[in-house]
């Protein structure tokens, strides 16, 4: 497998009209895109900085993965998804090598792109997201 | 202030002896640099992804700010950081915008970066540092 960048970072925040602001206000960053992902319940804002994205997430359910999340951890980063150049090929890979999978095939994430998602046992303690165009 | 990209992402581990081989075979990156950071109390691993860097945390001492975070959430990802022009000048901007700082001047870092950390607190929960060279 080969990570050419990391494509993004998830950001679990509670209200997207909270962050938003502070993003643009004050690290100075420009949102560009706000998106609903009904599959994953969440609705996201996104920001680039250099080649990766900072993407916010605000839960539309409680019991989606990020409502879930801010329950139990509060807000922050809750993934960091790694670019690669085909994500199925990617997750067989990680598949053969013993890592246990969330998607065990590539779905659509957020911005058109082609995502699948290790689990953090298998990762040290981090959700990890690989994706693809 | 202006973010030019996300300089590293820091991820705190329980040993770099076990998460280095796991981001080399894993995920197919190289270790480029292995730096104690006595101040910080903790031996970091570096990888490079894209222009982006993953920092590798362990802690060199149950007392310091990552054996306390592992204690407390476990193995994850730890903070966030922005490449900026100069960070005493943003952190006097920040600070004029009444963020909460954890350092109010830069100091030095890994890598011999001059760092400055935010507290989560004013940073939805994010801990956010900024950094140059």
């Amino acid at each position: 497998m080969k990570i050419s960048h990391i494509e993004h970072i998830g950001i679990a925040v509670k209200s997207l009209d909270e962050a938003i602001p502070f993003y643009e206000e004050i690290l100075g960053m420009k949102c560009y895109a706000i998106e609903e992902v009904a599959d994953q319940k969440v609705k996201t804002a996104f920001f680039m900085a250099g080649q990766t994205k900072i993407e916010l997430l605000e839960s539309t359910d409680s019991e989606g993965p990020i409502g879930k999340f801010i329950d139990k951890k509060g807000q922050g980063i809750h993934h960091i998804a790694f670019a690669v150049d085909n994500v199925n090929e990617a997750l067989n890979e990680l598949s053969s090598k013993e890592i246990q999978l969330i998607d065990k095939t590539g779905r659509k994430g957020a911005e058109g792109l082609n995502i699948g998602f290790l689990h953090p046992k298998s990762t040290l303690g981090v959700l990890t997201e690989v994706c693809s165009k």
